[in-house]
C-alpha cells in the first residue's frame, strides 16, 4: 500500500484553517482553507425576501459558487466573459444552499435574506467541501449580526453543517481529496452532515469502475469522522 | 400507515413501458414511460469524435436532457426562449451522462460518437431516473447501429445501467415516486445501478430534516431492488 | 411524367392522423401526424393575459414551435444550448401564433390566455404546416375546457384553420410535400385557410427559378383542396 | 370611397428616390428612400466564401436588416443591448437575403462574398420592400466594383429584382402601404418579383378577416405594377 | 515637418457640417459631419423617468453609440448579432452620456427623460467626439420640443458641450484626426469642454511611448482651440 | 479647511501593501492592498500567442478585472449570473491592459502571452489604480517565471507602470480617494504613470461642475507625486 503523497493517514483531514472576519463589511466572511484549496465565504444579510416568498413571514438564504480564473493550475476562461455559467458551477452553487437551508428555521429568520458568496481563491481539490464548511460560519456570523441589529430575535439555526469529500484511490478509501488524488479517484463522493450527525447531502459517482454497498458503507465511516473533526473545528472557530 | 394512493405496494415500480424504434430514423429512440412519466431518448450515432479527443482512438458518449414547455402540470417557459440553460436541467444532463459512461469501453466504441437525447414529454415524477432507464436502451441499439453499419465490431458496452428513484414520506421508504410522493418526500434519493448490481450514481438529498444511517440503509435496499427490476425489463425489451 | 415515390396523387395528402388527449394534463393535446411528420401541439390555458393587455377585457393567444434534436435525419444542436432561437424557429412560431389569432374572437375569449406549444417530435417536411392543423384542434379542446371550468361562456372561435404545403417539382405542382420532395422544389407555398376556404396566409417562394402567375395559381388551387381535406378530418377528430 | 391622406391614387407609389454611393467606402452603397423611409443599403464585397461553401468555387450572397432605435415615432430598443434579436428582424433578414440570391448566379460570381447591410434610418411603412429594392442597386454595384479588381469577368446578376407592399384598406386595394395605411389594412401582402415580371416572394397574411381568391388576384395585380414601376427607376439609377 | 494629407493645419477642424432636423419625428436629430466621419444623432424625450428615479423630481439625460457595420472600411460584426455590446461601445456610450449631463439640470428638466443615440453612419476616425458635438445639438432640440408642448417651463441647460480629438503624429500636436492620422499617433487625447471653456473629459493615452507634461500641455491648447471653434459652429446652427 | 477623515495629509498614500506569491501556482501573484481596497492579481503565462497574431514574433499581454459580489458594502449581483459583462468592467479591464503593454516590448517578450487576472476582494475606492499597480508586480514576477524557464532570454519590460486617483473634494486636491472622498469628488481623475515620470493615461472626469486648468494642473501634480511613492514601493516589493 503507497501512503498518501502529503504523508496523512487515510483518515485525516488536511490542515485546515477558517479565519472569520476576513472583510471588513460583510455580514460574515470566511477565508477558509483545506489545505491549498482557499475559499472565500461572505454572507450579506438584506432585509425582505424575494417577491414571491413575500408577506409569508419566511426568510430565505441562498448561495453562489465560483472560481477565479487563475485559482487552478491552468487559468479557465471567466464565466462572465463566456456568458454563461457552467453547469459544474450551477450544481455546486446549488449544493451549498441546500445544505445550508437544512439548518435554518425560515420562521425563526423571518422575512430577511442571507445570500452566500463562495469564491474559490486556490483550487486544490474539495472546493465545494470547503465551500460548505465555511459557509456555515460566515452565515452563523451573519446570523449573530442580524440579531445585534435587531433585525431578528430568535434562533434561525437549528443546527451545524459541514461537508468532506471522500474517495476511493487504488482500492483504499480516503478523507479530504486535493487534486492528485480526486483525479485518480476510481470513486469520488462528497458528502454534507449536520453537527448531529445525520446526513443533508450524499452524492457517490463512479469515476471508474461502479462501487459496491460495502465500498459505498467505508466511504460513509470515513466522512462521518471527516465531518464531526470539522464540525469542533467550526465550532472552535465560532467560539474565538 | 397510509397505502400509496395509486395502490402500489412501498417497494413496487409503477408501470413502466419501453417502447423501441418509436422515431424512424435515429439510430436508437425509445419512449419510456414510468406511471404518468413519458421520456423520448433518442440516441444519434456519428462517426468521428470531438476534437479534443481525435487521434485518441477512443469513442465519446454524452446526453441532453430537457423538458418540453407543457409536460409539467403548469407550463413552464422553454429555456430556449430564456436563453440560458438552467442549474436543473444542467446538473441531469450530466448525470444522464456519466451514468452510461459507465458501462461504455470507449476503446471498443473506437473513435465514434453517440449523443443521446432525453425530451421530457409528460413529466410526473422521476424523469431522470426514467431518462437513465431509457437512455440505455437508446444507447444499446444505437451500438447496434453501427455495429450493422461495420463501423464498430467489438463490444462497447460492459453491462447495462437502470436508474431509480427511493424518498422517505411520513417515515416510510417508498420505491419510483410520482410528483404527489416527491413533492412531500422527506428525503429523496435517486441511485444508479449496474445490471450487475454496483452502484454508479448515489445522490441523497435531505429535503426536510436529515436522515441518519438506517433510513439511508434502507432506501439503498429498496433501490437495489427496483433497479434489478428495471434491468429485468431493459433486457425483456432488448430481446424482442 | 415521375410518379411520386410513396405512389401518392400529385393532389393527394400524406395520411394524416390527429390524437387528441395525447397527454393527460393540457387543456388540450394533439399528436398530429402528416405522414412520417410527427408534431405534439400541447395548449395551456391560464387566467388573465400579458400586462400590456390587462384590463382590456380582451384574451390572448400565442404559440412557441421547436424541433427536438432527434428529430430530423442529422441531428441538430438544441436552441437552448446554443443560447439563441434561430430565425426560422421565430418565423415558424409567429406563423403559428397569427394563423390561429385570425380565427379567434378576443372579446369572447375574456381575459383568458392560450398558450400552443408545437414541439416537432419527427421531421418529414411539412412541420409546419402539421403544426397549424394540429394546433388549431388544440386550441378548441382548450376552449371547451376552458369553458367546462366556467372561465368563458360565448364561443371565442370564428373558425377554423387548417395549413398545408404545396410545391413545383420537376415542373408538377404537387400537395403535402415529405422532405426528399420538398428539397427539389423549384418553388415552395405554405397555405392556410380557414374551414370556410379563405385566406389567412400565403408564404411562397422561389427556391430555384422565379414562378409566374399561372405556377402561382395551380398551387392556389392544390392548396384549397387540401385545405378542405385537412378541415373534414379536424371536424371528425372534435367529433370523436 | 375615401381618398388617401397624401392624396395618391391607389396604384401610385409614393416618390421614390435612389441615391448611388451614399457612402465613401462601401462596394455599393445606396440611401433609398419610399416616402418617408430612408434604408441605407450597404454591399461590402469581400474574396472568399464563408468554411462550408470552400472549394465549391461558388460564390455567396447575404443581408442583414436592422432598425435604427430612434427610426420609429416612439423610440425603440436596440436589439444589440436586448442581447438577442427579435424574430421580425431575423424574418425580414432572411427574405432580403432570399430574394437577392434568386437573381444571383453563384458560379458566375465565383468564390467571393456579397454581405447586404440595410439599415433603416427611418421608417414609415414598407420597410423591407425599399431594403429589397435598394439592396439589388447596391448589389449590382458591388458586382460591378468586384469586376473592376478583376475579382470577377462574367455577370453573376440573371436579372433584377424589386419589392413593394400591398393592402387592402377599407375594402381598397393599394399599393405601397405607408405607416398609417398598413395599421389599418385588413390584408397586408409584400410582393418580390424580378425585373421580367415574375414571382420571387409572394407573403400575404390576414390582419383582420381572412381574404378571399379575387382579392388576392387584385393585390398580385396592383403589386405587378408598383414592381415594374420600381423596377424601371432601379434601371435608371443605375444608368446615371 | 510633413504636411497633413489634407492640406490643413495643425491646429484646424476638418468641414463640419451640422444638420438639424434630419429625421421627421425625433424630438432632435443632427446628421453631425467632421470630414467624412458622418453620425446621426437622435434625440427622444418622453414623460417619466426610471424606475430608481420615480417621485424626485428631476430628469434623466442618457446615451447610446453603435457603429453601422458599413461603417468602417472593413465591414465590422453587428453587435446584436454578436449578441453582445463590445468594451470600446460602451465606453463611448458612457462617455457621451456623462458629457451631456455635465451641462443639464435635472431639477429644471423634471421628471423627463431624454435618449439620445449617436449612431455612425461612415467612420474616418473622431466618431465620439462628433457624436458628442451633434447630441449637444439634439439635446437642445429636444429641450425646445419639450418646452414647446409645456412638459418643462424652466431652462434644464446649464451650458453647451462640444468634444475634439487632439493627437501627436510623429512629433507634432495636431486637432481633429481622421482614421489615417489617428493609427499613426504616438498619443491620442479625447477632450470635452463646455461652451464657457472648462474641462469636462479627459481622456490621454500614449499609443506608442509616454508623453511628458509639455506635450499634454500642447494638446491641451490645441483642444481648447478646437472646441470653442466647434461651439461657434453649434451656436450658428441653433441660431438658424 | 476641513481634515481628511483618515487623518492623511491632502498629498498623502493610504497604507499600501504589495504581498508577492499570494497564490501558489501562478507564474506572478500579488495581493495589493491601498488601505482597505484588496485586490488579488494574478498573472498566468502561457507558450503561443493568439492566432491573429501568430508567426509574428510578437508577445501578447492582456488583462480582465471583476469584482467579487461581497467586496462592496451592497453585495452587487455577479456578471456571470447576469449573463453580460457590464461597461464599467469592460473599461477598467481595457485601461489595466493598456497600461500594462505600455512598458512591454513585444519582441522581447517572444510568442508568449501573459494574462492577468485583477479581482477586487474588498473595493474601498481606487480599486482600478490598485490594480494597474499590483498587476505590474505580477507581471513582472511573470516575465522572471519565463525567464527561468528559458521561455525567453532577453528583457521585455521597458520600465514600470503605477496608478493613482485624485480628485476634488470641497475645492481642494486630494490623493488616492477612498469611497467616502470618491463619491463626494466634484472631480475624479484616473493617472496611470511610468517609473519614468512620463504618462500612460490620463483620464479626468468632472462630476459636478467642469474644471479649470488650473485645477488640472493641481491635480496632475499630486498623481505625480503618488506614482513616484508607489513606483518606490513597487521596487521594494521585487527586491524583496
Amino acid at each position: 500500500m503507497t501512503a498518501r503523497e502529503d504523508g496523512r493517514r487515510d483518515d485525516e483531514l488536511r490542515p485546515i484553517t477558517i479565519t472569520r472576519n476576513w472583510l471588513d463589511h460583510a455580514a460574515g466572511s470566511v477565508l477558509v482553507e483545506f489545505g491549498r484549496t482557499k475559499v472565500l465565504c461572505a454572507a450579506s444579510a438584506s432585509e425582505g425576501v424575494p417577491r414571491w416568498r413575500k408577506g409569508s413571514g419566511l426568510g430565505w438564504v441562498t448561495a453562489e459558487y465560483a472560481m477565479l480564473p487563475a485559482s487552478t493550475n491552468t487559468r479557465s476562461d471567466r464565466e462572465s466573459v463566456k456568458g454563461r455559467i457552467g453547469g459544474r458551477t450551477h450544481e455546486i452553487s446549488r449544493l451549498i444552499g441546500r445544505s445550508l437551508r437544512a439548518v435554518v428555521d425560515y420562521e425563526a429568520l423571518g422575512e430577511n435574506t442571507i445570500q452566500l458568496d463562495c469564491d474559490v481563491l486556490q483550487a486544490d481539490g474539495g472546493t465545494r467541501t470547503a465551500a460548505i464548511t465555511g459557509a456555515y460560519v460566515a452565515l452563523a456570523d451573519a446570523v449573530s449580526h442580524l440579531r445585534s441589529t435587531g433585525a431578528l430575535t430568535g434562533e434561525p439555526l437549528t443546527g451545524s453543517v459541514a461537508a468532506v469529500s471522500v474517495g476511493i484511490i487504488d482500492g483504499v478509501p480516503r478523507l479530504d481529496l486535493p487534486y492528485v488524488e480526486d483525479v485518480r479517484a476510481e470513486t469520488d463522493m462528497n458528502v454534507v452532515m449536520t453537527g448531529a450527525g445525520s446526513f443533508v447531502e450524499v452524492q457517490g459517482t463512479a469515476e471508474g469502475a461502479a462501487f459496491d454497498r460495502e465500498e459505498l458503507n467505508a466511504l460513509l465511516d470515513l466522512a462521518a469522522g471527516g465531518c464531526a473533526d470539522l464540525t469542533a473545528l467550526q465550532n472552535e472557530a465560532l467560539a474565538r
